[in-house]
């Protein structure tokens, strides 16, 4: 099995953190995005998206997508349970993941391409586009900073794979300049308490 | 235990496809999207992102997104499994689910919300990403044609939630006016079989 990813961008970071999580350590081969190396064979035939990182396995198939590749992981390593344990706990997990992913991740990744240009080799642009999605990702924060008002973690009492997807969001955001609110007391609270988990310098 | 959603959006009828596959039925309270319903109490304490589906439990639990939703469902009601049974065959229909919705239905549902307009009253848009998101959900179908070349279903042998997703986000293209490319024989197949299935009719 081994791990294809570019180090330095979320979604390998995300995939690093859980397997910090669960004590799993994978052979891994660096993928240039830069020189377009995702977009070309040999991995296009591993990812025809051509999107990092692709998790290779011994009978040849390769799982993308980075919360396919941790799913696959907790099924081979189910401790500590990171995706939940009962129907309940494993579907709250999945919405607040995917409020995470799909209401801010995303935002913070369309601002980043559409402003940057990082991809504009590549795929049209709209920098329009790039300056809402900054402020969308912006004005959803609030939701987590209640949620977290509630609970320890984002989705309950236990770190869970929402934990990892928020905060690895949540640094990108900073890192692209998406102007976070300052009134965020609890989003402030959780940040301050991951960040002092190992796992969350796992690189 | 009952279901918020909006008749004719694709969110709701990925879950009325599903529980028609698994024989659910559930009482269903329609929630006004072009009122603004979803963004005003009493929606919005049942799901702050102001987006339907929701699936209040009976403790009073709210459950938003169509995947957890559907993950929760799967749980009571195992068969017909369209979640995976083994570690493998879940992460591969994870895989292939989020590719049809991060790749395919969210480009259609960008071309939707910033071309037609229809949510102008409460979002910013952006003509220019809108035609954007029309033509990136056009480029990526063969990708979806390849897979449906090697296997029956999107995931493999057997119906899965990623066929369910492609499916609907397939139609829903076809509504907004995607130029779905003429040479996708192997989608065309698959969908004929698809578009035979009782639970393809649910409403």
């Amino acid at each position: 099995m081994q791990l294809f990813e570019t180090k330095g961008t979320p979604n390998a970071r995300r995939v690093h953190i859980f397997m910090a999580e669960k004590g799993i350590d994978l052979p891994r081969v660096q993928v240039n995005l830069r020189a377009g190396e995702n977009i070309a064979e040999p991995f296009k035939s591993k990812n025809p998206i051509g999107r990092i990182p692709v998790l290779e396995l011994d009978d040849g198939t390769c799982l993308s997508e980075s919360v396919a590749i941790c799913r696959y992981l907790e099924g081979l390593h189910p401790q500590p349970p990171l995706f939940g344990t009962t129907a309940q706990s494993a579907a709250v997990i999945e919405m607040w993941n995917r409020r995470a992913e799909i209401n801010f991740l995303m935002s913070v990744a369309m601002a980043f391409r559409n402003i940057s240009g990082f991809f504009k080799d590549r795929e049209k642009i709209s920098k329009e586009w790039g300056e809402i999605s900054q402020e969308v990702a912006a004005d959803v924060l609030p939701v987590f900073d209640a949620q977290l008002g509630k609970t320890e973690y984002l989705a309950g009492a236990e770190l869970s794979i929402a934990d990892i997807t928020l905060a690895v969001a949540y640094d990108f955001a900073n890192a692209v300049k998406v102007q976070i609110p300052n009134d965020l007391p609890n989003i402030n609270r959780w940040h301050k308490m991951l960040s002092e988990r190992p796992s969350f310098s796992a690189a």
